[in-house]
């Protein structure tokens, strides 16, 4: 506890999106002050952080004042540029650690990392070129799915290979970036695991969520995911593993895949998670409030729910619903303009334990 | 529906303290903006509020640029002066409406009109000087209480008067301001009902807690409260009759005493209230949603609540227990000076729903 910011210190975020802003509130609430870096000046999180700067990642000058203003830094998506690491890596603590950030940025890297600590992903290889695609889909097999390495989300940057048919379009979707085909796992669920570790090694994971996505983007999650009570553990103990290996500090969200055999890595996010919006709702401590206590050195709060829960992503139009919904814990992002495919928002029921 | 605020408006603020905070953050939740308006440049909610304005409540300009900037006002305290309201109510509709500001102002205006709904109130007489006290302590006995009729709170502008020898004392701490002698209500426990009407009249009460105060300012609140059933519908339905009443839009809080016989009031606060603090913990949605639902014209929330819970007041040092605790909801208000006496934070711990 002895590098435990005090209240009133300010917690530096990069990136100023919904997770932003949420991790912002969940900061005010624990008396902390937050400044957010953002190039967009309408980031949702500006308008309820303490301090709001707007300028770019290589805005040499802002990430020096940005890096003076606060206590720690902590961001809320993985694609940082790495020269604005380097320059604030002097200023104040990043949390969790830029390792984290290396490894979750490039799905191979992540991918053997992940299986160099034993745990279990989809067949993958390496994709640079159209003879390397070649060899790919006979040595994995079809159907796969080809993926850039690097920034992705929500589906972007993916084109699934059905049939040969399907390889030249697929490769033209990389344009040219270096790629990875992963091979497609026939799984009965999808989980993700919202698990904690803060600056005394401790962990604490929010039992798993069951997710379903629609046209690549997060659709639902409902708690508890049917699992059996050994694959809860086993997700539990496996997302632990990924924390201790890379001496995490925050919160990580891991997505699996559930097969009759085994548990499968989909991909790590060294941040909250869309899949956790649940625990705002059905949780004392909610991730939010998790990933600050963890970045600031506080302890780390009990992620035990008090409810089952169904936590539902409004994309685009759907954010209507929130008007009009009043038996619901609902989360708007404040965003002006509602875009097809844009998450503008959420909607949590909770229900009895069971 | 007509009337409500879409996701982008801005609730105006008048208060910036921990409620205003409070306030501000919920209305973040759903999307909407805020103004809050404070003489002081510290205030805790504007480091949380999309816009502050730091001015006196006399200051004319700054008065008509808060109003102009805003679509609905609302408020976190009751002793807001008249002069600014009067500048105010043409610029934007004041929610809850000014009339609860104007009874509830008024400890003995508060009291004749809940009697006039056909509500119980402790024994009481106007004091305005000695001759006043005399005939008031005769006609109602001792012990008494004796109060200023405007701006009391935590205890403050209160005296206790348990013999006649504490009559001169008394009467001087009113320091020559209007007064009111209370009798002393033997009840065997203080309850407060957090109590919620929406613009279309729809009514949401929570359950009621029990409170238990120290040194005039309250100490904690447990809910359940200790009521019989019937008890605790009164409770509900007398909340309900002063906010038809009052034709009352936002969030109520009602101060009671229960006898064996009945239920007295013993305040009213037209505002969200600390005693309703445990919502944040135990509802999934909240006393300060339920007010901003309320005053931005959207449907009221379920107010039912999922959990029991005890809500304890961090007063003074006691909000060094923040960073320690993690086994519960924290709220620390982001105060910078520990004063002895001030309302720092507060805690909320809930078990299962008896």
């Amino acid at each position: 506890m002895s590098d435990a910011l005090a209240p009133g210190s300010t917690v530096g975020i990069l990136g100023g999106g919904q997770l932003g802003r949420m991790l912002a509130l969940a900061a005010a609430r624990l008396g902390l002050k937050t400044h957010v870096f953002d190039p967009d000046p309408r980031a949702p999180a500006g308008e309820v952080a303490t301090l709001a700067t707007t300028a770019a990642y290589d805005d040499h000058a802002a990430l020096v004042a940005f890096g003076n203003s606060v206590d720690v830094i902590t961001f809320e998506f993985e694609n940082i540029p790495t020269t604005a690491l380097d320059l604030l890596d002097s200023l104040a603590p990043i949390r969790p650690t830029r390792e984290a950030l290396r490894i979750s940025q490039d799905r191979v890297i992540e991918k053997k990392f992940l299986q160099s600590i034993g745990l279990m992903t989809a067949p993958f290889a390496e994709v640079d070129n159209a003879e390397d695609l070649t060899a790919a889909t006979t040595s994995i097999g079809l159907p796969a799915i080809l993926k850039t390495r690097r920034f992705g989300y929500d589906g972007k940057g993916q084109a699934r290979i059905s049939s040969e048919n399907d390889v030249p379009q697929a490769l033209a979707a990389m344009r040219g970036a270096p790629a990875v085909l992963e091979g497609f796992v026939r799984f009965d669920r999808e989980i993700s695991v919202i698990a904690a570790r803060g600056t005394d090694g401790a962990v604490a994971c929010y039992d798993p969520g069951e997710n379903v996505h629609k046209n690549g983007i997060l659709h639902s999650t409902t708690i508890p995911a049917a699992l059996s009570p050994s694959q809860a553990q086993d997700a539990v103990l496996l997302a632990g593993r990924i924390l201790n290996a890379l001496d995490y500090i925050g919160v990580l969200g891991v997505e699996l895949f559930v097969t009759p055999e085994s548990l499968i890595v989909n991909e790590i996010a060294p941040r909250v998670h869309n899949s956790g919006h649940w625990t705002e709702a059905a949780c004392t401590i909610d991730q939010f409030e998790q990933h600050i206590r963890a970045v600031a050195g506080w302890p780390l709060g009990d992620g035990s729910r008090h409810s089952d829960a169904m936590m539902l992503n409004l994309i685009g139009k759907d954010i209507a619903a929130v008007e009009t919904t009043s038996d619901a814990r609902v989360h708007h992002y404040g965003k002006a303009e509602a875009r097809p495919g844009r998450k503008m928002g959420h909607i949590t029921r909770i229900s009895p334990k069971t």
